[in-house]
């Protein structure tokens, strides 16, 4: 979180420019961490921040609030959401970094939902409060060959078996905005004021339109964060057309290589779910087709993935 | 392991280039993952080769030396060491990637030593059969800033509690040759036929000779493997001044930074051993004392890192 500049400054920005807001406010800090988001709640001017975080990092924090002179200011609770008991019965703002690889792997969300229903007040606001997955198509022939073909002659052996495995692991990395082949698409948006946990699983349809005539190895997602109860509202993006963040960008690629020509579109179906092995891990499956009326280039399959 | 082409690359040579010694015999690979190792003995003429791993990746090895048609020759077994039963009493020859980082992190060479003890026929061989730990200072001004440094102002706010548990920290990271500032010094070599998990504890003296005048910010470790019992002997290392490895270096960062002149001395001793609380975590203690006649470049120390 603390070395990650956007992420960490859009935080910042959104709490310190919004003083207005946070002035005289109780306000829980979901999954505390070292408490840099309960320590900027303070600076705006919030009268109690209630930090909570499961991990031994709890200890740490203390010690840092204690040194920035807040320990008044802020309690530090170590546990579980579910269980921890808070000084307040009732809160008024909710913030929390609570995003992970492709937005839901391993993240926290259900958490901030659970302190939502339990601790916001009425009209109570969250920061952020709004997320969106977006996807798009990429060239990527080189890459894959170097993760997939790999497999096809491992030292002189065939280890085509763990190529099967490659398939199904999405691969968190930064992708080159020039290998963007298609316009990004918005698959689906979560305000945290209404959604709930069954949200969480999804399954929407998709349509990635070609920019240019070009071959589409993978589809990559990302997600945008927006911190809509600013006065002014404040984003950021975690895709290809932006900074780096520590979140980079999913890639899945196809078990087809797609001849795409311009303004043709690929569409399909993105299913998201926990799985039930472990709840932990994601389910991925993405469904795809090449709208064209070329034959020789008409492709379509299912790719299942697995994020653990 | 099988994209680290310095490591795999001196396993199969030492194998490969051996047949003579591999003909007929019966291998033991310990931790044997995909089964590589296990079937580049068998391409040099082993009889059989028993293949033993707690992971289930033993279920894809299992289909990967099948489509190799190795299944008559290499038996996978999957579970510990400890408790698998072997379809031999003992092996002419133990092979095993067992190396960690700052070669005994997580490593499993406790369970090769115990492979060795109740499998290994006497004359018996083992690829590698031995370790050698090196050290040597290095100039990091600009690094450590970034890394110990950053924890002095973390976003307008004071966190030097976490510059303490940084500190501690050993860092695997890739260090340039021209960081280098004194002689490398071997610190303890393992002679894998006859040393004990006693031997993996140790605590020895250490002297760097300063190549050039300079700053020493920290000193690191890295290791070299050597399989001995080769025709031609061969040798890898996980040093500065050759190719990468995925072992990288570990650098421990000093309190102090040392203002050395060519020629001068920085002598210490470096203690490792399995922490008390956690037997796969190392507790690594480093002292150092700059042997000088300037009083105004006098320093000496004690440094206390733990790798969990």
């Amino acid at each position: 979180m603390l070395k990650d500049e956007v992420r960490t400054k859009s935080y910042r920005d959104s709490i310190y420019q919004n003083g207005h807001l946070f002035k005289d406010k109780v306000v829980l800090d979901v999954g505390c961490g070292t408490s840099i988001l309960s320590m900027f709640a303070v600076k705006a001017g919030a009268k109690h921040v209630i930090g909570v975080d499961m991990s031994t990092i709890i200890e740490k924090a203390k010690e840092i609030v204690e040194l920035n002179g807040m320990s008044d200011k802020i309690t530090l609770l170590q546990g579980k959401m579910e269980e921890v008991v808070l000084p307040y019965d009732k809160v008024d703002i909710i913030i929390s970094e609570w995003m992970g690889y492709f937005l839901l792997y391993e993240s926290m969300l259900d958490t901030v939902l659970y302190a939502r229903d339990k601790y916001l007040v009425k009209d109570g606001l969250i920061f952020p409060d709004k997320a969106t997955i977006f996807a798009a198509g990429i060239e990527d022939g080189d890459y894959k060959e170097e993760k997939i073909g790999f497999w096809d002659n491992v030292w002189g052996f065939d280890y085509t078996p763990l190529k099967q495995t490659a398939m199904t692991e999405p691969l968190v990395d930064t992708v080159d905005l020039k290998a963007v082949v298609t316009d990004p698409s918005p698959i689906v948006t979560l305000d945290l004021y209404t959604c709930t946990t069954a949200d969480l699983a999804f399954r929407v349809p998709y349509k990635l339109k070609a920019r240019r005539s070009d071959f589409v190895h993978a589809i990559i997602a990302w997600f945008d964060i927006e911190f809509s109860a600013c006065h002014k509202p404040i984003r950021f993006s975690t895709g290809p057309h932006t900074k780096y963040t520590h979140w980079k960008q999913t890639v899945f690629y196809l078990r087809d290589v797609l001849t795409v020509e311009e303004g043709e579109e690929i569409v399909g179906e993105l299913e998201n779910k926990p799985s039930e092995k472990n709840h932990r891990d994601l389910d991925i499956t993405i469904s795809y087709k090449l709208n064209t009326d070329d034959m020789h280039r008409q492709a379509s399959g299912t790719g299942m993935y697995k994020m653990c």
